[in-house]
């Protein structure tokens, strides 16, 4: 159910955002932990777990710490879940206050693009990105609080090499477009 | 909170049915006892309380003795629970599997004509009908189980007086085409 | 898991009681519904489900309708669970304050008596006797809070005999010693 | 509520032990998390929400990485839960399997001596060393999974300064080089 290899995670593809000012890259995240809940307004266990455990988790960490992304993968019932004003007013009434991005449609009421890239088996699921935007887990259906935060204090504990304080080594993103680091070493030095 | 003054309810004013081959009315019910559960589908009280506890008195007692009604008493976002795609959406993924009525818009966006009628105060609300079609319990909020299940089965349990043991009095339903009883006026007129 | 069978219930054998100022028979609360809960202080299951549930029936129903008996039934761990001093501070830390009797022992450290008589299967169990003194409920384990309020609800409703509106037909109790009734009538007239 | 100054922990006292060979010392512990949970048999918050979450730390965590150490502080009811027999009932059917040590009692059915050099202020209390033995969570009541998980997952993850990874928990460190007792007496004698 969980993988912990550590691959970067593709750029999320997003039609829409709400509850933050400009769009989200992952990009624009490095050097803080990340946890991508995909989820749908009409799944039934994303709104009695998987997006409230989302929402504690925006208020339990700071945020240079830690930061909690919302993703709507609508995949089935698009006529109806796929409209923005239906998950504003959605996230209004189960007053989420993370940012969420409506994943980019498929154009044929298939699996949205993120979800694809993302390699989603449904909702609700997990991603988590370490500081360096690496997957650390990968996780389909509902998973347990005291399991989960012991894996977030762990990342978020984790140092920094060096190469990630720079802007984003692998590519453009809404910072600019750097000059790839000559020697990215991931591990940490000795403390 | 509660009220147990036994008035008679006020005939529902349906928009669209769903879970149900044909309309319901109340006075189609008598007899039995009835378990009007008003919502709104973007409702979290009625979300995580209200409806499951619907769903399983629709399990828990024979059809014969007891019949939950559901209400969608769309009071807000009715640009986004309006639609009877959306609800009917809803009621799969939640497997709601009673009869439930779409409130009769008052054609200004504002409260629904059963809602109005019933002077409900929010959802989830709760009307309780005895087996005579009277109010028992007129309830704004969750409602312990325990609390609950103690008044159904005392409903349940309570002798219908003669006149109410004939097949229902004010007009055809699935059980025949009734003539009508000479005095019993326990039923309340259309709004 | 339940039997309805309208047998009458044993009298109970108790060595010990709390939260009374007097021992309690089953014949002295004829005429209202019993709860018999069965419990052992160190039964998990009835730790977390059925003594809080008992407690909430304790608080649920009037007592001139319903009655909540607690039965410590020690079947093992003897030398611990069979102390009046445990079982008190227990029943002081857990607030519960409905009367508990303590079963007798059999003597041998094995199923104590009333559990025998009862035929118990184990802890937590419920049996529950209506108005009339016969046993409508007898289940082991965990039950639902709808479920058993219906039952409840129901019992409660129902009418006595007017031979049990007399003082308890089978033996001297804290009421007095009422002559034997003539002809007891079990069943319920017709409404 | 909680605190994290990181002071070293006072050493344990301890009158007998479960579920553990040999007595346990907090100095043996070094180069582990540990969570030290303080409990009384016959509280219900303990029994309800603290002894869960410590069993299910144990399963959750490689004993490598944290060690979970309940502390049996009877501070009142001593009669009752003072015996060993009591607790290993009690642990036998809750199917705790951490170790659990029974605080040395005061002599005068007072708080027993543990619980008084670690300032308890009541039970459930969970006391949080981090690899190097310095108290860094000290608190009263429940705490939540998310949170609790987080801080956990962090402090196993902190690197362990070179003196600590020494077998001899009481050498230098980075506070210092003590002088080495002449007689570590931190442990009780079996009972």
């Amino acid at each position: 159910m969980t993988s912990t290899t550590p691959l970067p995670a593709p750029a999320l593809q997003v039609a829409h955002w709400l509850n933050t000012p400009t769009p989200i890259t992952l990009a624009s995240l490095r050097g803080r932990v990340v946890v991508l809940h995909a989820f749908q307004m009409l799944c039934p266990g994303c709104v009695s777990h998987g997006l409230p455990q989302a929402q504690r988790l925006h208020q339990l960490f700071p945020p240079e710490q830690l930061a909690v992304v919302g993703l709507h993968t609508v995949f089935e019932h698009h006529a109806v879940m796929g409209r923005v004003a239906a998950l504003r007013a959605f996230v209004h009434e189960y007053r989420l206050s993370f940012p969420i991005g409506i994943d980019q449609p498929d154009g044929h009421d298939g699996v949205p693009l993120s979800m694809q890239a993302l390699r989603l088996r449904g909702t609700p699921s997990l991603v988590v990105l370490d500081r360096q935007g690496r997957v650390r887990l990968h996780h389909f259906g509902p998973i347990d609080d005291l399991q989960l935060g012991a894996l977030l204090g762990q990342l978020v504990g984790e140092p920094l090499p060096a190469a990630h304080a720079l802007p984003a080594a692998d590519g453009c993103d809404d910072r600019g477009c750097p000059l790839p680091p000559v020697a990215t070493s991931t591990t940490a030095p000795a403390a």
